[in-house]
């Protein structure tokens, strides 16, 4: 009997039938069933008369599959044997409240990264990309279905999401709308690439692909953040109309659902894609939540207005900077307005480009990371350096130039040592940021806990003034966060005036003992 | 004939009574009439039997002055000229619509600092203030009237402000309320202090030794921020009942009205004063205004809780940043919301000190002085780097250790050159902030104008696109403002690509050939 892993994927793989549109024509159901749960998914056609259903089984056991349709005449059924996971191997991420967390429990702190456009690029620089993910603390990837145009993405994608068709049914004056859209990214040329996609048929090669590097990042560990939609379009992806749309989201949900690591981002920027309105993503979102049947994380991004996250089929934030100055720093008012995991997937890149977004320091960038880490938040990497071969992590993947990425794995290692895994927001003086884990023990200023971290930010000080009871004993030490350092300073109890190095982005850890 | 300057000070000595509780009994008053004003000034008692009148003449001419009053059967009359005031003589700086400027028309960009307890220290460190504000730009010193009571402070000051009596009168309730408001300041104690002092007959050799300060500072050209009432209080100041508060303030408008440098600042952090109501603040600011015939500068400065700045007395906001992470980026909202100059007298200090306020570095600092000038508002120094001695010049003052101040001086030759001396917040990208004088001649992304200053802040980018119109030259130049050098890139037109130092702090000064 066929074994799979709880959370691995099971594939049913048969021959159909290959007239007319396979990919819009043919229904194709799969039923999976073991004594804990029942799931009917729906299969999809791979081309060359291939159709296939997946499934991420929740439970170890027995299972019997079933796929059938019109697709074909033939029923396809068996048997599997789902075992236990191995120690890699964790389950999805959920959301836990206002948390995250694997299936299993673990506790899971998302430090994410974004290559919008890497399965885009050469085998050669997706490769690199890899390689260098290998090397970082990054859980989460970012990245885009469909392919980039933007400033520094000019060139063709390897593959096109769907066949090259005649250009028939498109509207032109959505064409002509979008193209108006395209003058909000100044300097840009359009070069005058052909329109003419049929988008009732998928070029499979282009979702192969996505198969291979979703895999890939799946047995790495790392969270497969899927674009579905995005603005920076010069091939009339963002003309489709309404039911060749939800035929997409449909064929994607069918075919990526069943990787434990995919999370869904509806769209980037979707403010800035004028041919949608509200309507268009309500029914979007919804399709995508309502056709995954494990109900993997769900979102969409905003550039300038945010999304109403309070919408049942979104399940955490996934948030854009919307104040030039101030980030991460809000990360506790969206959790208290919304409820939910509040993941920063934009606030600015370390890099060195023109624009405000592309060019913060890597201090900055990594001050942005423990804001939202002491908060109770999730907070996302980029990076965009300019290079002479125009290879931008950002975007394209490739190699890592800058000083934050090894400041993030340095948190990482820190999260990790929380009880819990997770921070929330304690009480503190004005100016620090207490990341709290455990019961409140102060009194008075003493606005302790048992396990806190002070994040100081951009503070300097000589010394620090900390209040604590004086009942107990509390374990401190000196968290360096840029210079990557945890200096014990012993056992304190009651009123202590600390030594601090005078320097910036330093953290006190507090612990009862 | 006497001769004085356009904006000086005339004055009046002459014997009176001594009788009775000569601050308090008598009814002083003198009228001064030129050809175009007659102002009606109330005078003082300086002790010692001697009685003063001063006055500080709007127009140049021959003057009659006529003191009289129960003080005394004699009045005090004859005549003096008002002469053209010399070089450095602007007048007093008045609130033209939201920005200062002197009354002679002469554009004033105020570079504030502040030493709150200057005039409180030995006769040594107060003439080592002067001797360092002489090599610095800052044209306004901010400090207190009464002694100061916090961290750092905790020696006996020169002089008192009041005579002291028998207690008698005070309000013990109120003590016991004043001293629970100083558990704010956390570690500190209360050292014993005696109360009791006589709140109606004044200390004038105190007062005699802020006349000389004030004087000083005027003839330095530096504008004297006088703060009436704060929380910093172990000699009972703050308990004074209602009464005592009026009669000091008269006295004091009577006493340094004439100084044409003065600004009145009703109190700092008005909100930590427990034994003060709104109702308070509202006489006591009413009565200041309305006792300074020259209605000098006039606003109060919050801790926590900005003043309602829409009142009539108030001239203009003063203000303590009330977000940890926004400061002056807010000022074109209070120039928007109050329609009144915006001063910003606490942004947090660049020094080492254990608390927020008084550690940020002096590249922060200096930023939020940027942010404020680009938009139309004026912000305030301060420092407080630990010394051996405890002199931190933020209340003492002495000598600057920081890095900001010839930044700042650096900033203040900018502002010169800037035509009418004044910049209001234009339109531009959303990552800097722009600073223009005269009319806008951009289209489209080219926000531009006649004059501007692009001010890029923490970004640090290798290039900036500028778009200018087509149809004209400017003239850019780079400006690093923590580097302080000003770089001349040529004149340029329509699209450009400007190569920047991928450092954080700089600007972009376009204008208009």
């Amino acid at each position: 009997m066929d074994q799979v892993e709880k959370w691995g994927m099971f594939e049913i793989c048969c021959k159909g039938k290959t007239e007319g549109n396979p990919y819009r024509d043919y229904t194709i159901t799969a039923v999976f069933e073991g004594e804990k749960e029942r799931v009917r998914v729906n299969g999809f056609y791979d081309g060359n008369g291939i159709y296939r259903a997946r499934f991420m089984p929740s439970y170890e056991g027995v299972y019997s599959y079933r796929m059938e349709g019109d697709y074909s005449d033939i029923v396809t059924e068996g048997y599997f044997k789902v075992v236990t996971p191995s120690a890699e191997n964790h389950g999805p991420v959920i959301a836990d409240g206002t948390r995250l967390r694997y299936q299993n429990g673990k506790p899971c702190h998302i430090f994410g990264t974004t290559c919008y456009a890497w399965v885009h690029q050469s085998e050669q620089i997706q490769e690199q990309t890899l390689s260098t993910l290998q090397e970082n603390a990054f859980n989460k990837l970012r990245f885009c279905f469909f392919p980039k145009y933007y400033e520094f993405n000019t060139k063709e994608p390897v593959t096109y999401p769907f066949e090259k068709g005649n250009g028939e049914g498109l509207d032109t004056k959505l064409v002509e709308r979008e193209k108006e859209v395209r003058t909000v990214f100044p300097g840009m040329k359009d070069d005058g690439q052909e329109y003419g996609f049929d988008y009732t048929r998928f070029n499979v090669e282009h979702f192969q692909r996505f198969d291979k590097r979703i895999s890939q990042l799946l047995n790495m560990g790392i969270e497969a953040d899927l674009i579905l939609m995005h603005p920076y379009d010069r091939w009339g992806n963002n003309e489709m109309d309404r039911e060749s749309c939800l035929q997409y989201l449909k064929y994607v949900t069918a075919r990526y659902s069943a990787y434990r690591n995919v999370w869904w981002s509806l769209a980037n920027e979707y403010d800035l894609i004028k041919t949608k309105d509200l309507e268009d993503w309500e029914i979007y979102g919804i399709t995508v939540s309502e056709n995954d049947p494990y109900h993997h994380l769900l979102s969409i991004h905003n550039a300038v207005q945010n999304y109403d996250f309070s919408k049942q089929w979104i399940t955490h934030c996934s948030l854009q900077r919307t104040d030039f100055y101030k980030t991460t720093e809000d990360t506790d008012i969206f959790i208290e307005k919304y409820n939910k995991p509040v993941v920063w997937d934009e606030v600015c890149y370390e890099g060195n480009i023109g624009i405000g977004w592309g060019n913060i320091t890597g201090q900055e960038l990594v001050r942005r990371f423990w804001e939202a880490s002491m908060r109770g938040g999730y907070c996302g990497h980029g990076e965009t350096f300019l290079a002479p071969d125009d290879i931008l992590w950002w975007s394209h993947g490739g190699k890592l130039k800058g000083e934050s990425p090894s400041r993030i794995k340095f948190l990482s290692e820190i999260m990790k040592d929380v009880p819990g895994g997770y921070l929330s927001k304690g009480n503190g003086m004005f100016d620090e940021v207490v990341g709290c884990a455990g019961e409140h023990t102060g009194k008075g200023h003493a606005t302790c806990y048992d396990y806190s971290i002070h994040y100081l930010g951009i503070c300097q000080p000589a010394y620090r003034m900390v209040f604590l009871p004086e009942d107990a004993d509390y374990e401190v030490e000196l968290i360096d966060t840029w210079g990557m350092t945890v200096t014990p300073l012993g056992k304190m109890r009651g009123v202590n005036r600390i030594k601090m190095p005078e320097k910036q982005y330093m953290a006190l850890k507090i612990k009862k003992v």
